[in-house]
């Protein structure tokens, strides 16, 4: 096991009704400034709520809308100037990772003199933000416990990783009903996002940290049995809350934590989002089965064979290699059955774009040099060719 | 799934050579209170190294030492005055749970003008506490994360729970190589209480919190796995750092939040420890398969079953409730293997203390109303007589 140092500072009022702790923001001041996305929060009523309660307590809140999925450097740097033109004491993000990540940079930049995007280049740069805090309405990306924030910046054509201790919300509210309107396609889009945040570090080149592994299965065998369910259900309140709990435990450290890799599929991913702007999940699902048939070998076939038996349930009387083989269909069979596309064609990106993939693949090879298998940009262009 | 508020405020800095952490301490002060067992940690220089840092530090460090086993609130008002004769900023546990407990309560104690004893039976009255650091010694308890602490009255014949938020650590050094010597003996009763720490909260009425019965299963597995190899092997790393980190998830809330119910195993020892002093886990490891006979019943047979085949590996292919009592026999053979006490009477507590044994049942009753299978007083005597 690895040395670690376990910082999970963030408080998590969750179930339902708990909305009613959003009183709890008046500590921070009475000048919020409320980030979210494309206005589904003013449909289903969760808009109106947080609204009634902050008036209810006293604050005055000012509105940074329209955070988009792959949230832009420019749409932070407009929160920032409202926050420093309004002397806002805190920053409440209703919405899924986009908002949340907006906002947790948005806090930082505001107290930055100079461009936000200096910030997500370099977290060491965050000296200070406003204390951050979220309604969480989607189960996916887990940013409402943890310190990072993905930023896009398309002149660059760069979506990049802030991160920071002082980026950890004060608090998180997750209330699962808050997640019944969430669309089928956002559903399984979302919990792809959370198996791959699992995936990412199960596959670790740390033998020894038998306890992580067993976490990791936990929240795997969670999002496959309740993935379905909320996608059959959406009202289903055990699947819902399964699901939103699974997805902020498994990126906020605990699975990680002494067990830790550098990720494989997310760069390859968030490369590719940078270009064409694709649903994130979505592009997790096609990569990931892809990216295990590429690593799969007589060094990591045990490691397979481990996932198979203990998250698949696959026979253990069957040979290793065929285990390992019939983890990555398992795998490959849920995403589909979840209604997620299974090649980048689906999501508009095709063989016309093979000079593009080229250079994303130069591009990212860089974070890949100490991932579970190491891939060199030869082997990324061949990922993404396999999932075209 | 129940509605929680999560709050694990503690750091952890977990792994070798992590003790060089301690110069943290002095962000709360320049005045120590150092709180220890029985004087291993000067045998094993753990004592020298913490002195060693703090005096780096410019750190003037007082002494509270010779802390019971089961610790005694004499000790606790001992450690208080101490605290307020020397103006002390923050206290120091170096040792296990017991040194840790008293630590915590002599944390708050300093600050409470009254007896002592007035904060274990009511929590509330804590408003105010020092500091509480840690460098824990022994993989057991997991007081070192979490916000209570058990003190024991002698002179009411009581062991009770102290709790608190502000009793959570700031922060606890884990550094798995300082269990390394470890008798057997404690080895064995630590594993045993980790594992009766995950068992109480994993039999709970809540059957919509799969994900966190899935995390109980892991922490059990790594409990089966690696005790015996500490054992066999008492400075395996590998076994020693699993342990240690499992110790402190198993009762830090991470498995209770969304599933709590109050504990049957801990209270029915508790007052038996309160009464003869016996060691903690061996009196859990002897109670345990003996409750879980008591309340296998057709209600619960399907749990029982779900913990043979989840965490024991008994093939599904067998009769539900073969299982089950497959799963009793498993655990009761495990802790047998591990070296620990199968009866009562091996600890001192034989056929002549029955009438004792009533009277504990008798007071103990009140505590198991609203357990997984609440309990009577003529069960407990039941149970206490069947482990005789």
């Amino acid at each position: 096991m690895q040395n670690f140092d376990y910082s999970i500072p963030t408080k998590i009022y969750f179930g339902k009704g708990q909305i009613e702790k959003l009183s709890k923001i008046a500590a921070f001041g009475n000048r919020v400034l409320l980030v979210y996305g494309g206005g589904s929060i003013k449909k289903n009523g969760i808009y109106d709520k947080v609204t009634e309660i902050l008036s209810e307590n006293g604050i005055e809140y000012f509105e940074l809308s329209g955070v988009e999925p792959n949230p832009r450097v420019e749409t932070v740097e407009k929160g920032a100037q409202i926050c420093r033109e309004n002397h806002i004491d805190a920053v409440l993000a209703v919405g899924g990772g986009s908002s949340i990540d907006c906002a947790k940079v948005v806090a930082a930049a505001a107290k930055y003199d100079g461009p936000a995007w200096d910030l997500v280049l370099d977290g060491s740069k965050i000296k200070e933000a406003l204390p951050i805090t979220a309604v969480l309405t989607l189960a996916a990306t887990g940013s409402e416990m943890e310190q990072y924030a993905v930023i896009t910046n398309f002149a660059t054509n760069e979506k990049l990783d802030a991160a920071s201790e002082l980026l950890n919300p004060a608090f998180s509210i997750l209330d699962p009903t808050y997640t019944y309107s969430v669309s089928k396609r956002q559903t399984a889009s979302g919990t792809a996002d959370i198996i791959s945040h699992v995936l990412e570090v199960y596959f670790t080149r740390e033998k020894d940290a038998f306890l992580q592994a067993r976490l990791c299965e936990a929240v795997l065998k969670t999002c496959i049995k309740y993935g379905p369910v909320a996608l059959a259900e959406p009202d289903n309140y055990e699947a819902r809350a399964n699901l939103m709990w699974a997805g902020s435990l498994a990126i906020n450290g605990l699975l990680s934590y002494g067990s830790d890799v550098p990720w494989s599929v997310h760069p390859m991913q968030h490369i590719l989002a940078a270009y064409y702007d694709i649903t994130h999940g979505e592009g997790l699902a096609i990569l990931t089965p892809v990216w295990m048939e590429k690593v799969l070998s007589d060094e990591t076939v045990e490691k397979f064979a481990e996932y198979g038996r203990n998250v698949w349930g696959i026979s253990p009387h069957k040979e290793t290699e065929e285990i390992a083989k019939l983890s990555i269909e398992k795998t490959r069979a849920f995403f589909a059955a979840m209604g997620l596309p299974k090649t980048l064609r689906e999501v508009g990106i095709g063989e016309d774009k093979l000079d593009a993939l080229a250079e994303m693949a130069e591009r990212v090879e860089k974070d890949l040099q100490e991932t579970y298998v190491p891939l060199t940009a030869a082997d990324v262009l061949d990922i993404y060719k396999k999932a075209l």
